[in-house]
């Protein structure tokens, strides 16, 4: 047997002794896809093992997850640092080697996977950056960021809308440098793709500006590696190679729904053996393959090697360059203007939205490799950069994106363009659609990435456009998202603040929440925010109750205190944009705002109650939005709604009888 | 002027006027669309304004609702009862005419849209329920069922990944009778679609299974005509007409991205109407268009009054069938049997899901018009029905649907299903793929549709799947959402008593959630789980704390509330399945289940808190998930992360320190 062949059955035995040891996952993707996995490996892709943040390495994302254990598999044969143990350990308590791929905590997995269609689509936000950073950097002769980006994708990927979304996008931006290696097995869980997905998948990519290839045998490895050879040539528009395969393979139930998702059992292990020939011990790599290996990551070295001579050419060639390079990828800030008075001086009242505008604008005159856009309403979202240039398939050096109507795409693309590294990316939509793109959001959160989320039109203030775009229950939506900070700002200055804390988290999503209508700027709002919580102004020294708001209703209570005052009662005002940012205080400074001892509480906020009981008790009151909204201009349904500084009033002094 | 023309006319200008007069709105669209929207209206589609609920109308979607003046429009034209009034109402608060098309606020308005690529998927669910019915009821020579789907949409709909995935399932089902219109203007709210969009949509529909049209003058209304009859002809096919226009036609800002959604300003309204050649005053609709549209409405009553002579001999030939329709149509339910014990009887301890398959199931024997499925987990989420066929191109006389891995599209399409009528429909998934669709659950709520989500696989008891398929914020969103039920039961029996609220719940949907793991049936569950939430025992007379917890968890405090009734103290233990459904209940009743001044209060659920603050207030406790999951067995997650009877014990002991 030949040592590619000998290979590709070490990563199907491997994989299937895993999932069989772990008595859980999925062996039909491995056994199916090795042989082309491996030809990728180890004929085509510029990796090196030795140093997995190399910037220019090819870019690999097993968008079909749950294969995960052919990637351990070729993790560890590859020297990423998985070991036997870590192999044997296969989604056990705290393993290396968990259910699905997980980013950050397995060396070598570029990004988590498993809910279908979004590797492809982070795979699409990678070949984006490196098309940015080639653009930026490269100099004649000096091609110093020039890497390809795979997916390997089945056809559970190619199902989901977000799929399309940046198929179509890709195609559009024309995207050369990203191949999908497309695992075509003709079955999902239910049975085959028959019942449920009769589309001419080549056809569909086509028309979305795709070049396409086939081929026809999975096993054939030289036609893989032809295949994606070719494809790597087209350098305007991006490939899908669609590779016919068979699920399962070399076991009884090769073709069948059932070898999906279940472990195969010993009889199948047994016949997968015997049919591959297979006659090592358990979990063992035979030597030659090893050795085959050991050749494999010495090649990786020295390829990474060759580009460094070309990093050092490049250096001296274009000093200042290179210094700007390694700043972009440091994620570098101008801290010292961002904590300057400036920051957060604006001329007049703004909408939360248009201050948002203001801020992007600033930043972008001082971040160069901030990039971002939004989904087909950067005039609604203020999202645009006036001085920077639009990223389109003729000018890869534009900041300016346009996702198009892609919600979904959008926020799985900035997750790659956070991997890929080197750029600080947004996007923007209205609150409401954070719906559509729901899914990635979370997953910027499980990937530790700092994407900023630019959410406008946040509430009933929307006003004409009526219920289906007024937000209610998104806020606790994103509030209830683990590692997600949400920022409601309450006017310019705090929206100032939210992207202060938006560019210095260095682990997580921030999604700030603003107005479409104009706020006043408010008396005392300022740096205090980066706490999340904060106390507006104290109406006596005795306070009979605590008034809390986040965003637009934070105006309301300002001018409820100090009617209340006049009545004889002393309040406090307090400002929460942040819940997150609050819970990340200390004790004491969260019982300095909001004391125990204090249990008359009204907090106002147009959107669900769901979760301010965490602040009012069961002795407090909130005004909230509990219903669906409506259209008509948004005064009269702040008015409607009971968001009126005169029923904030009101709902104090009952609470205070 | 002929009178067709002179019609598309009024639509124009109608249209243009309420936008102006509301300064608020789209003009874009109804003067770009108005001749394909006409030419369905007068000359093609079989519809009877004057009883717009007759079950064998053609359907029409407005898929690109920012069009509403447009369909305002049509609807004041042809009688449908708005009134010249209402439309100078447009985007007013409690008029008829809201920003965007509000199923049931509006007579004749199909669908509530907006967001988008949301109406043309709601069409293919309508397409699906007129080919099940018709497969169902249809005799020879008695077509009782037998009309169309016809949505129009935009640039923006063709964009949204949900329209990629129904169009690719109305592909692979062959529904011959969904025609698209396709409002091809090549304009978007940030400009040209080329900037994003450079897609060929109809070979794209045609990679899809789709038949396509061309009309290259959106203003030739014969070739529009000739279209549409030509794609009727062809049954085996969903068919999209791409007709290519121009945005804002006769202004100034005609082929411009400026004229989408903003009013025309004075200026535009007078080039406007002299383009048109119009002479009527503000808000007329010219005599001669009057008399025009009460002839077609008449020529709509015929057709009805043709149908009904058709009904009538179905009813004669066929009356059990006959009584078998209306019965569908009404919804009705064996209520004697969903009140009998049988209906609460398991054999034997079920993992919820489990349970709900096995109530699936026996309504499935009782509820002839129950229709249903899953995104591609049917196994997983127990969503079969064993006595049913499957719903395919070849077989529409199925009930059990493959949706494919496409979660968006599955809830739009049950949308669709149900609003079509006639049927009662369910959809399964992940509880975490709700995000995927969760906006298309969102607008079941805003609409007041009955659809049921089996939402399987509710807690890190996932297992080794891991943290991306662990469901954390998911509850707390399901929650936050108005008019939505969500459910989570304790054991089998409540997971009946879930099934039986989603059932007889008439204008939302319930959203029930479902262990994989197997769970013991609780002493003293039953029909009390109706009120949301209720005590299962209390272990003393005077309780010192309430325990209190939804789902899997109920049983580990049921479990510790003996163990502190061991150490001396006595607790309650409340099971609360549905939060909506408890706050429902009298404030008597709610004091009676959680008393005010009892304040040691524990709440032990395996998602995240938010939310749960309302009942434990400030000086209670939470045993909650607020990070993300981990790959590993599931028991041995629950105890990593506090869900054991030993921590609920231990919790509870420190509270009552």
């Amino acid at each position: 047997m030949n040592i590619d062949q000998l290979s590709i059955n070490t990563i199907r035995v491997l994989s299937a002794e895993a999932i069989e040891k772990a008595n859980s996952g999925h062996p039909g993707l491995p056994l199916g896809a090795a042989p082309m996995a491996y030809t990728l490996w180890a004929k085509v892709m510029n990796h090196n093992p030795k140093n997995p943040d190399w910037i220019n390495r090819d870019r690999f994302i097993l968008s079909a997850g749950h294969g995960s254990a052919m990637l351990y598999s070729l993790l560890h044969l590859f020297e990423y640092g998985l070991t036997m143990e870590d192999i044997k350990n296969f989604r056990q308590l705290d393993s290396k080697t968990p259910g699905h791929p997980e980013y950050g905590l397995t060396t070598g997995v570029e990004a988590t996977t498993g809910p279908l269609g979004q590797g492809i689509t982070n795979g699409v936000g990678m070949a984006m950056a490196e098309a940015r950073l080639a653009a930026e950097f490269n100099r004649p002769g000096h091609e110093i960021i020039d890497h390809y980006t795979y997916i390997l994708a089945g056809d559970g990927c190619m199902m989901e809308g977000i799929n399309y979304e940046a198929v179509s996008l890709a195609g559009t931006l024309g995207l050369g440098k990203l191949i999908v290696l497309y695992d075509s097995n003709s079955i999902t869980i239910e049975g085959s793709t028959d019942i449920a997905f009769t589309e001419d998948v080549s056809k569909r990519f086509e028309a979305l500006g795709w070049e396409t290839y086939h081929v026809e045998d999975g096993n054939d490895i030289e036609a893989i590696e032809k295949a994606i050879k070719k494809a790597k040539e087209n350098l305007n528009q991006p490939s899908l190679i669609k590779i016919t395969t068979e699920i399962g393979y070399g076991t009884s139930k090769q073709g069948k729904s059932s070898v999906h998702g279940s472990p195969l059992g010993k009889e199948d292990m047994e016949n997968l053996k015997k049919f591959l020939d297979w006659k090592e011990e358990e979990f063992t790599v035979p030597v030659k393959v090893q050795e085959h290996m050991t050749n494999l990551v010495k090649m990786g070295e020295e390829k990474e090697k060759a580009w460094e001579e070309k990093w050092e050419a490049y250096k001296k060639e274009y000093p200042e360059l290179a210094k700007e390079l390694e700043s972009w990828i440091k994620l570098e800030l101008p801290m010292d203007y961002l904590d300057s008075e400036e920051f957060l001086q604006f001329d007049k009242d703004y909408s939360t939205r248009e201050a948002s505008g203001v801020v992007i604008n600033r930043l972008a005159e001082r971040i160069p490799n901030l990039m971002g856009g939004s989904a087909d309403l950067a005039p609604s979202n203020k999202t645009y950069m006036n001085n920077r240039e639009v990223f389109s398939k003729e000018n890869y050096k534009g900041s300016n994106i346009h996702f198009g109507v892609r919600e979904h795409a959008m926020a799985a693309i900035l997750n790659g363009m956070a991997l890929h590294g080197g750029l600080r990316v947004y996007g923007g939509t209205f609150l409401i659609f954070s719906d559509y793109m729901k899914h990635s959001m979370r997953l910027s959160a499980l990937m530790n990435k700092p994407v900023t989320y630019v959410l406008t039109h946040d509430s009933i203030g929307v006003g004409e456009d009526g219920p289906t775009h007024q937000p209610v229950e998104q806020l606790a939506m994103l509030r209830s998202m683990p590692n997600m900070v949400t920022y409601r700002p309450a006017d310019a200055r705090e929206t100032a603040i939210g992207w202060y804390e938006a560019l210095n988290r260095k682990d997580g999503p921030t999604s700030l929440i603003l107005t479409r209508q104009g706020l006043p700027i408010l008396e005392g709002t300022g740096r205090e925010a980066l706490k999340g919580g904060y106390i507006l102004k104290d109406t006596g020294d005795n306070i009979d109750i605590i008034l809390m708001a986040s965003g637009s209703e934070v105006q309301l209570i300002y001018k409820a205190a100090d009617i209340l005052k006049e009545k004889g009662i002393s309040s406090r005002v307090v400002s929460m944009p942040s819940w997150e940012l609050f819970e990340q205080q200390s004790e004491e400074y969260k019982e300095s705002v909001l004391p125990k001892n204090i249990r008359k509480r009204l907090a106002v906020e147009a959107a669900s109650h769901l979760g301010w009981h965490k602040y009012v008790g069961l002795d407090g009151e909130i005004i909230s939005m509990d219903g669906f909204g409506a259209s008509a201009p948004g005064e009269l349904l702040f008015e409607r709604f009971g968001f009126t500084v005169d029923n904030v009033v009101e709902k104090a002094l009952k609470l205070m009888k």
